[in-house]
């Protein structure tokens, strides 16, 4: 049994990766913290709960936490992550932490982009990006692993294949995602309240969305050259998904049969990618693990679909996948 | 043309009296004010009002207001009303308001549902409730108009009829509602919250709902006798609409037939409600100010539904409805 | 492990019971048929089970059923399954048949409510009614399994300690429900077309909708008299889960408490009902086989709220918790 | 008064059509004609007209229309709309059509995109594309017009002034597209069934899309060069509204502020279109025959975002302007 402790709880990657463990056949929830205000039982801060979990959520307390766990999946926000993810791992702990803190390499990007100094560059270092799909050989040995971002991991699965084959130009790739609202967390604001978001869909985040550095650093990784990216988010009145239609300029002349071919070798068994004949919908994946991905050429141009559950594939499923690897257990445990 | 101020133009409420105003012949916005925090331009507030309104939103200065307006829409909240209403008369204005302030007759229920002094008692005697299809020569020459809570609007619809020739059991009412979110106003709390909303309906104000004792006062006068109303409001994941389903006691056999006919004998010519022969359907009444009613006979019960759009005939149409009684226009302007 | 066949595979409640299966430890899929014209692979009629069941949904075959699976669940609509579920039980299965077939003991009723004959009485006597909180010793020794409407099962819930303690009036109980579309089942129509549902909200059966007969049976058996109930359904834009508001009027002065700890000493250690303080939402519920029960006073009356998700405890969850039953298995499996 | 005919009143434009002339002051409805099988009182078949249109929609008979009306709405499908056109104008109407069987020009591209021979050359010549903030001039001597399509409208307003000033390259600009579900027509099916569209979104009509034709051919005229887009349509979970977010190389840098500026003389006192500072949401334009639009600057390339409601200013509405702009009338007329 991985003993799984839960930090930053009372958010909805948090319940996301509740609901998951009480799924998991070898996992065990033994700790769920949250910030001093928002502590309580589980099942008074999220209903679904009752009968489910009898777990209260506290302020987190090392001591208590130290022996106790396995692995911390530390739901932190960005910045306030980097502030405990040391003491997490001095504790012992393997962590799959949620936030952007320890996936964008380049310091001086992270900084620029989130506003702050990095205060743990020594684990930034040492940090493995959790793709699975693409680094699951580095994510065996790690023991801090930076959870990807959600339109990351749906734009870099619909984009591996190009530019690991070095099909595509790397210097006019958009990507234009659709986010439904859960992937703007649980605090209420005005652009989210249901009447105002209900009935409405609209871009965000225009030139200065903060998974764009992150996109551009793993394509870069993949293609072995710089990839730039266009990425324009959007957000859409459904709880749950992510839909990336993905534009890319081919070096050459290609098809749909030659990309839907490339793209199933390039997958080949991977558990939770899988290569669709046609446009894939993002109520197909929701509550899933799952990745569908439809490649395809218009006009000679090469589009790619690609649709997760941000909170799921983006986000706490994900962290579970990493989980199983990192304590060498089938991928798919609790994700079935 | 009649110059309409609107004080609380930040609103729901505010914005769907602007919306009805701008398609109205022979009304025009001539001031609108807010709480300071919340002025501006009414289409920087109200991005839908662009080219269309051009207007400031400003605090509210009464020097500014008197002699530029013939009528306030007061979309101020509850309690907050009845501090400006005194003013708003004393400079010459009538006033249409849309609180709770000016509609519990008696006092003590007002103070004890509301929880605070009500201030401005010599205005509340004169106040007129404001639902046109039963007070409508009240209404004509009234200075202050109470205009009706969204719930009481549907519920005492369709009743009337029944209460007023005395064919139910007036202690066994069971009003049954659902409401749009809409109804909860435009500031963001974690209920109304997209991701928790969405997908999602529940009860609520179990017992205490302030909607009630103005429903029982309403009844009890058409009825001539008191009327005791079990009122449940639940919430639903749409904007607009409230779905009325009320259960009654029939003091002898009715039949569908009859009901069908006392209420079309009873609404006549009204312009604004409608008697269905099937289940009404929110849609369908959405953004009108028009009320479906369907009178059945259910297992010796008589069922009653009915359906509005809280924010038109719920609060701003019917404001608008009650404004173009007031000053002698054709009722329906601006609201067909 | 139990070999589960599933007839009827095509529609909501076939997907529904693949996607608990397929999380359930001790039980596999072995056989999944639809009629002809809805036969293929499971993942081309379902997407979201890519990579997940590769299974084919074929036309129904005795031969290749028999000796193949332990167990039927048998999706099939009214009407249809008592044709299929004889053969199903000469095949040497047991069968858990979702129809209303085999719900309602007296067949005039039935024959009234369905407008068919029953063709099928033999086995209409031996059915065991399967709401496991009530009848679970029953179910452990049965061979064929009537699984409830997803009314009657909120519904139910919802008064069972009421009518057992014998302390709220029988001839005047309402059940007020709202449920989400999915309970309309997989074949478009024009009233459930996105546009015309989206946004509504309506009343539907009203006075004849066939689950009332079935709660009034099962309502009667538990107070040991007989029961009438006014059940009226309506429909709102949501996918999942069923509101229902109950009212009853209690035979001599009641509270919340005391109705709350009747409620927790009834339910006791039941795995699914949960008693709430506050009002149940359904989307807590959404996606669980569990039921939300909040029991209280108003003015006098009992007001009883019960939250499920129609397609889970309302259908496909429930039938796997008495599958579970009748194997002797942990009846949670597959339904954490 | 403009006596208006609607020709296909059935359908969501019909239907939308309606509502408009309703509230114009200067158009009276006079006929509505369906299918025969579509045909009855109005408001039964559209229920929220009860009380406020009284007229039947009846089968199409030209000896009725003749010198009744001034007009024709023709709300027919693409291929249909051509068999009645012309009887339409020899029966003295103006007609306003739209469908897709006068827009396109080039007779081959309409016949390889719509799949049937044109019947009708004579007056595909002379039919005049009703865009009126681009044609206007055209428009006004005009019999026959072209009522453009929805996602042509929303990209064409878009791009014009790009293209006009010729700042972009022409072979390379992507449309990307999402709709909301009316776009799809009254006819249920299964992708629309609610369960199945709600709370999803997907892309459609891959490379295959038939206004991707109609945006080019205008895009080409306003270029006065051919001009290639790579057109990809979405559909949401919502009823009104199409965002479109379009993406172009600049032939030489240029920014944000100077784009806003190209746009805002471009369109200068254009009553409908409304030139933003951030990017437009579709709630915004829902219910209005406005067009916000967005033009911005990201790593080089020209974004640029519109919002426009599909079944105003996107079919109905756009066709009462140009109905109001036939007859001489102030242009807002009916859609204030």
């Amino acid at each position: 049994m991985i003993r799984v402790a839960i930090i930053g709880a009372s958010g909805y990657t948090g319940a996301e990766s509740i609901e998951i463990i009480l799924r998991h056949s070898q996992a065990e929830l033994v700790y769920l913290s949250a910030l001093p205000d928002e502590c309580g039982q589980v099942d008074e801060i999220f209903p679904q709960f009752k009968g489910r979990c009898g777990l209260p959520v506290e302020p987190l307390d090392f001591d208590k936490l130290k022996g106790k766990a396995d692995v911390a999946l530390c739901c932190l926000p960005h910045k306030v992550s980097m502030e405990f993810v040391p003491k997490l791992l001095d504790a012992g702990l393997k962590v799959v932490d949620f936030s952007a803190d320890y996936r964008i390499k380049d310091r001086s990007i992270y900084e620029k982009f989130y506003g702050v100094k990095h205060t743990d560059t020594a684990n930034l270092e040492k940090a493995v990006y959790g793709l699975p799909e693409l680094f699951r050989r580095e994510i065996k040995g790690a023991d801090l692993i930076a959870n990807p971002g959600c339109y990351p991991t749906g734009a870099i699965l619909a984009v591996a294949p190009l530019l690991k084959e070095g099909i595509v130009e790397t210097d006019s790739i958009i990507v234009n995602a659709v986010t439904g609202v859960s992937g703007a967390g649980r605090n209420p604001t005005s652009k989210f309240h249901f009447p105002n978001m209900n009935e409405n869909l609209f871009a965000y985040g225009i030139g200065t969305h903060r998974h764009m550095p992150e996109m551009e650093q793993t394509a870069s990784q993949i293609a072995g050259t710089d990839v730039k990216i266009l990425f324009q988010p959007h957000v859409g009145p459904f709880d749950r998904g992510i839909l990336s239609s993905v534009y890319c300029q081919p070096k050459t002349k290609t098809s749909g049969e030659k990309l839907s071919k490339l793209y199933r070798d390039f997958y080949g068994a991977e558990p939770f990618v899988q290569i669709c004949e046609a446009a894939p919908a993002v109520k197909d994946v929701a509550g899933t693990n799952y990745c569908h991905i439809f490649p395809t050429c218009v006009k000679g141009m090469v589009v790619v679909f690609s649709a997760i559950d941000n909170l799921v594939k983006g986000a706490s499923g994900q962290a579970i996948q990493n989980m199983n690897i990192l304590f060498g257990k089938e991928e798919k445990l609790g994700l079935e």
